[in-house]
């Protein structure tokens, strides 16, 4: 089961404007709370985007999260030589890329990592089977969205032409499937896609 | 004590792009659950921003939501000749609409219904007690966003350029105050703004 663990703000960034991740502006994160140990303990396996592998690999290399877990990165181009030699790179794209993860014979869940980009590929292909996140109670008012997101102001135009009805395209709806709050009122909700 | 009690997509927007709510596009909301009445319950007075109330008197001149209760109303210039008589309008701004409420020995809640700007503008002044949110499990993708956000891409650039430390500007930061799951997979958040 593909399934993500991302800290965002209470207004939806998951990292600031230069890439610094949310977790990191909450005083309580050490890594060792949030359910990430629970989450952890369950993966077989890491899929992320390039940019997100390429923004890591220098850190991950002194201590390698994943131990000797597989890792899949979506990417067009070929790892770098210093890659971990269980890196598994470059993707058909991310169908290809997905239908590669479900037929690994994964023993456990894939963290799908980030970034923002790469978890709406896999939302929007139908290849993710939870949105785990904690939201994190602090605003970052600017910086890199979970959501594809586009922020208008009201328009009385706008109001009086849709003429009270709504909007025609129907939005992307979830279940959620599991809520827990943490100490330091950060909540943590898993939702499933409806499809 | 002021608080609001507004509902968001997943990702955000508290209105459409039209300006619809996000209440309206999730199948289950009728105005009798989502902890809506418990919460008007305990209302004595409503605040809202010009553009709320004007885009709302219409509908709300057949069935007055808030009985005989103070609405006020944060604009600079004279309502309607057909606001109700209870309608408050005109103020020196948020502080000074803050504080005319503060002293109008209101019995109960004040509801601050929105808009957003009014919501933020209230928040930055200080003025808002409990921001109480029902996030719905939708994604809207554009509209009105609650919060002022400006999202951007991930910059390689500006990562490299931070060095891995922390953007300078410490974000605002909340106490999560209560929290309640509904069967529809919505959830009510009520925060309090550190101060």
């Amino acid at each position: 089961m593909m399934r993500t663990h991302i800290g965002i703000s209470l207004d939806g960034f998951l990292a600031s404007a230069s890439g610094m991740p949310a977790w990191d502006f909450q005083p309580t994160f050490d890594g060792s709370g949030h359910g990430y140990p629970e989450f952890m303990a369950k993966v077989g396996a890491v899929a992320m985007g390039r940019t997100s592998f390429d923004q890591g690999l220098d850190d991950w290399l002194g201590a390698w999260p994943w131990g000797d877990k597989p890792i899949f990165v979506l990417t067009s181009r070929p790892l770098p030589g210093n890659a971990p030699p269980h890196g598994r790179g470059r993707a058909g794209g991310v169908e290809g890329l997905a239908e590669r993860i479900r037929n690994a014979g994964i023993d456990g869940d894939v963290q799908l990592l980030g970034g923002a980009k790469t978890v709406r590929a896999f939302l929007d292909a139908g290849a993710l089977d939870r949105l785990g996140i904690v939201v994190l109670p602090l605003l970052l008012h600017r910086g890199i969205p979970l959501f594809d997101t586009e922020p208008l102001s009201f328009s009385t135009d706008a109001w009086r032409e849709s003429g009270g009805q709504r909007d025609a395209s129907p939005p992307a709806a979830f279940e959620l499937d599991s809520q827990q709050a943490f100490d330091d009122g950060s909540m943590h909700l898993v939702y499933r896609p409806k499809r």
